[in-house]
């Protein structure tokens, strides 16, 4: 049997601890999901409104491969919006989601044994995406007075051909500052390695907003989505804004790997834009979630937590609870009835001691989810006394 | 500017078609539309429906990674209905369309630098995306006597790791008998190659129904899609079946590539599985648009064509006509307001003497299309002599 060795990339950790909760669900028992990464809530009124309407009204084909120009258009207008930026709107593409965006940007950029440089803790797909297209990446170990997000010096000495960057970071749910974001930006146009910015958490932020690589130069790549702050993960729609000189290879590649993103869920996004209020709500929902999350996970005795500038997870070192980061968070699922994710899936080392707490989900659930968390945890230090 | 080599693709060359085409109906012109791949028709009424309902019902996140349970159980009905094979639903990997299943499918078998073969004239995106993903494609010219399929004495002292086939063809609409699929399917046995079969125009034939290679051999890679028979192109959704022992590597590819295919997409393929009604009727549309094709495209001087078994394309050798397909095609668009694909699409060499009609739209515009190809071919015969 025929196999590459790039195929065989690492199983998503959570997936295990995501069937189990299925498991015990079907069994009656009630779980509290603080493991998976997506909101609660449907996509805006607005956007189900337009679908519905427009499967009436129109064949819903193929569209032009970079998408819908009025969903470009729209998404300009964002720029403009979040960012004070003036962006033209030939440079975003619309992609299949985040994914979509990121298989178009490596294979741009990079070919068959480059080096691309991404921060741990960081998003598990970033590396076996990578890998599955014959580049390498190079994990860059953060620490935590830089806010788990990496600096220049950690580029020092490292071969790279490229760098991705989070901010807000997943599972961190730190951000890079402006001046932080413009010196990694520095450092790389100056060595010429490629910038990829994913800002898929922008949006989602309790104090200052999020910096968009976009308001520092014109020569980054940036990946966004509609997952998150717009309520849309399963509609696999996102977008990429690429440099100018880039627009015409993107644009091939995408007619070539992907046709077009789904036209029904480019008609549901262009609707979703204009959804403020209803996403604004849901923002709301999120602010007060980690209001209780920050007051009641020290209670349960997970104390030492990244700052969660933005995004919906909190970061927990629970070195001091465990080295078993895996155990304990079966522990937690089968004890406590609360799932959250082991930070393996994030940091293949240091993850040992670490978890992700998500608070994306209703408002009551993450008030039972942390009185479950409190009562197994004080129970838990009772027995070990 | 970085960039990488392998994202070089060639463009479609069909675009510039649709681009020209475009221009000259904003400039108020009347363009007869051969040249899309697509059917006219939008999804089943009973898959509209179905999404619909469920918008009402369900937030629509993220699915599994390879697809909604009920979706890939009606999948294997599906191969019980058409072919009599008992497929187990495990094997069946929901995709982002073909597109999707190819990525899937090209990551998990080769490694940079591996060969995979390909029948030309064929879908120039099989070139592209494994370009894109540093693969090598091997073009392998194929013969009118075999139908413009390929045939085990073509791969003849070829080093290659992969073979993709599609029958019905793309741009042919030429079929593999099950004794050609089966000495092809044997032949790359032999050698340890990877057998790919594009069975996207599978339901769409006029005689014979096509040959699934999973009725010859468990161990192949078979490609489909919800695009053509069940006419939902821009929904992006489609199939992949896969060996017993290559589910996991998939899945783990399929979760860290694209997350879940779309969520909106999968609700209503599961439906459209059950609207044959609606799709036998469109098929009636594609059989009497073909036999007015076969009538009328001779008659404008286009008669040498390929078989047409089954798809909704005549590939016809025009030769005699021209060595220039693509200043023929834009004669047709701008002369006879008609437009048609170049072969060179898919066949960089021999393309140059062919033209591809599509016949995917409704039968008025296929008779109107048909009268000014007739009058025009007419008119050009009188100038020229």
């Amino acid at each position: 049997m025929r196999n590459s060795r790039r195929g065989q990339v690492d199983p998503f950790i959570v997936m295990d601890v995501v069937e189990a909760a299925r498991l015990l669900e079907e069994q009656g028992r009630s779980i509290i999901h603080m493991e998976v990464g997506q909101p609660g809530s449907p996509a805006p009124a607005l956007a189900r409104a337009a679908l519905a309407r427009a499967m009436d009204s129109q064949p819903l084909g193929y569209t032009v491969a970079l998408g819908l120009p009025a969903l470009r258009q729209g998404i300009a207008r964002l720029y403009a919006r979040w960012y004070g930026i003036d962006l033209n709107p030939d440079r975003v593409i619309v992609t299949a989601g985040s994914s979509g965006a990121f298989l178009l940007a490596f294979t741009a950029l990079f070919d068959a044994g480059d080096r691309v440089g991404l921060g741990e803790p960081g998003y598990p797909s970033y590396r076996q995406i990578l890998r599955a297209l014959s580049l390498v990446p190079v994990g860059l170990p953060t620490r935590a007075e830089n806010r788990l997000q990496p600096v220049p010096a950690d580029l020092q000495g490292v071969d790279l051909q490229g760098l991705i960057v989070a901010s807000p970071g997943n599972p961190s749910g730190t951000m890079l500052s402006r001046d932080a974001l413009a010196a990694l930006i520095a450092e790389a146009r100056s060595r010429d390695i490629a910038f990829i910015s994913d800002e898929i958490y922008h949006g989602l932020h309790y104090a200052d907003r999020a910096v968009s690589a976009l308001e520092i130069s014109d020569e980054v790549w940036v990946v966004n989505s509609f997952s998150k702050y717009f309520s849309m993960t399963g509609w696999r729609i996102g977008w990429m804004v690429v440099p100018e000189g880039q627009i015409r290879t993107v644009e091939r590649l995408a007619q070539n790997l992907f046709i077009c993103p789904p036209h029904a869920s480019q008609v549901a996004a262009l609707a979703a834009l204009d959804a403020v209020d209803e996403l604004e709500a849901n923002r709301a929902v999120y602010a007060e979630n980690r209001r209780l999350m920050l007051e009641g996970l020290p209670r349960a005795g997970f104390s030492r937590i990244a700052p969660p500038d933005g995004a919906f997870y909190i970061y927990a070192d629970v070195s001091d609870l465990t080295d078993d980061s895996l155990a304990l968070s079966r522990e937690l699922l089968h004890e406590a009835g609360v799932a959250v994710t082991p930070g393996l899936d994030f940091d293949p080392v240091r993850g040992a001691r670490t978890l992700r707490f998500s608070y994306a989900r209703a408002t009551p659930d993450i008030i039972e989810g942390l009185a479950r968390l409190q009562r197994h945890m004080a129970g838990r230090g009772d027995r070990r006394r």
